[in-house]
């Protein structure tokens, strides 16, 4: 009988020590780790409700690659050329003829309101199932520039075991991202686990009507929601109704949805992912034109947010590539 | 050996039947109850994953009673009363002098316009938590001026079954009011076991500020949102991503729901709930200023949407009374 006892005991060790293992295995033993262990632990000792467990996440830089421009900039780009059959003018006129010649720096040159131009002329006109089905057909095509990945597998490995890890303690995970909510909504189920009702992002608005005897919804070419800096925490109260317990961020956009998070009472805790490997990923932060990251550095300390090192608290940067 | 075989399929035959009478108890078999049931049955059969089974309901009239006139409004009017000694301007002004002299009759004569400016000096002004503890409160203590009940005891008793049996096949249940967004979420969970997250409805905007350094969303008396009529299938757009499987109104506001949800492709129903029922509930259809249906009686046939008579359909109306 002590013997059978022994024996479970020895199995129960191993058991347990492999599913601690397991736990986020991409990342680096350290304070990153230990922080987010720690604060799940405090949750569950406080007893906070599954349903009160929320958990929101940026995109661009935080659950993928940003660079060297946002993915859905590049995704306008190649919509222009795509449309431009059809739009004459835009040989001569600005921004579109820049994008035509290949002169991304002159297509920046007009600022916001020249992407914002190039964004109404590629993502309104259409219904909402049309956009859809264009955003489905590019991301499962289209390459990045300099890695010739997919977009969908430049998705951070150690944010991938960071959201299974949360759901496995009963969080809910949400997308709360600057970038459009639906250029997002397709393929988040697919990539991270996040079904479209938990994917919130900026929005143009849209308009019911009957199509040839189809009830559509048609996307208009007018901004309805910008889900930046101080609109994402506008953005997880109008989408949740909840101030979650946890944010997951990487630049000064991410600031107030971090500071939002961290003021509710309770365990709570900020995250910022720190780009500072040029090697395997990008470097860059108060500098950056994209993913500027100053303030969120200065007061992370003060704050009792952490700041994940992805050199120094990542084995593994992207799926399948160590 | 054969004998405990009998038992046991006695025993299975006894346990089945009464589960399956403990499936939507208020509710008499006949043609609605069938339609529910086949229409979860063909869900099933076509092996739609549970991710995409999208449920959703208005509320007011559909979840809960909306006679004499709408709760919220009698919210506004209880809160223009709380308010009144910080407004000694009110006595003499509409439309929130007729509110403080109790004609409700007067105090709705300046129309949308005049329910508007109560609507904003009763829910704008706080911070959104100040408002959850303000709703919480009253929803806890007023009570229906013709039934005494509590308006969380207004439900419907078919309906909360209706919400317990689509969850129980994997069904996602989304409300989808015309009514506040901020009104509705503080009690839904406990109520309708629907989370703030599964609440959509009208909205006022809210910004982003710092309060005595203490970070919170503040509401604006500025409209954001109407999630009526053309607006719903905005707002379930907007919201959820998704087309749902199944619609549930039971007025004209919700006619668009019905035909967005119901113009899909694969099993979809559109259900609309009739009140019929002088005695136990109200009787108002086509003539009624609050719940006017007509369109929905005219074409819910060639639609293959199903009416419920709540006269004969349901054997109970509200909970905890037969």
């Amino acid at each position: 009988m002590h013997r059978i006892r022994a024996v479970f005991a020895v199995w129960f060790a191993l058991a347990s020590a492999s599913a601690q293992a397991e736990v986020l295995p991409s990342w680096h033993d350290g304070a990153s780790k230990e922080a987010l262990f720690a604060f799940v632990a405090a949750v569950e000792s406080a007893g906070i409700p599954p349903a009160e467990r929320i958990a929101v996440f940026d995109n661009d830089g935080t659950l993928w690659a940003e660079q060297p421009v946002y993915v859905q900039a590049l995704f306008i780009f190649d919509r222009i050329k795509e449309l431009a059959p059809q739009h004459p003018e835009w040989e001569t006129k600005e921004p579109f003829a820049s994008v035509l010649r290949g002169d991304l720096h002159g297509a920046m040159a007009g600022g916001e309101k020249a992407l914002l131009e190039l964004a109404m002329a590629t993502h309104a006109g259409m219904t909402t199932e049309a956009f859809d089905r264009i955003v489905t057909e590019w991301i499962t095509t289209a390459r990045h520039p300099q890695t010739g990945r997919l977009y969908t597998e430049m998705v951070y490995q150690p944010m991938l075991e960071v959201l299974d890890y949360l759901r496995s303690h009963g969080f809910k995970t949400f997308i709360v991202s600057g970038g459009g909510i639906e250029f997002m909504r397709p393929w988040a189920l697919r990539v991270y686990g996040i079904p479209p009702e938990q994917v919130i992002g900026s929005s143009i608005k849209t308009k019911y009507e009957n199509r040839d005897g189809t009830p559509v919804l048609v996307r208009l070419p007018e901004l309805n929601f910008i889900d930046d800096k101080e609109g994402k925490p506008v953005g997880i109260h109008q989408h949740i109704g909840r101030r979650p317990l946890i944010a997951f961020g990487n630049s000064d956009g991410d600031f107030q949805m971090l500071e939002y998070t961290t003021a509710g009472e309770g365990p709570r805790l900020g995250v910022l992912i720190h780009h500072d490997d040029a090697e395997r990923e990008w470097a860059y932060d108060r500098e950056s034109h994209i993913g500027k990251l100053a303030r969120g550095l200065d007061e992370a300390a003060d704050r009792g947010w952490i700041v994940v090192s992805m050199q120094n608290d990542w084995s593994t940067i992207f799926p399948g590539k160590p």
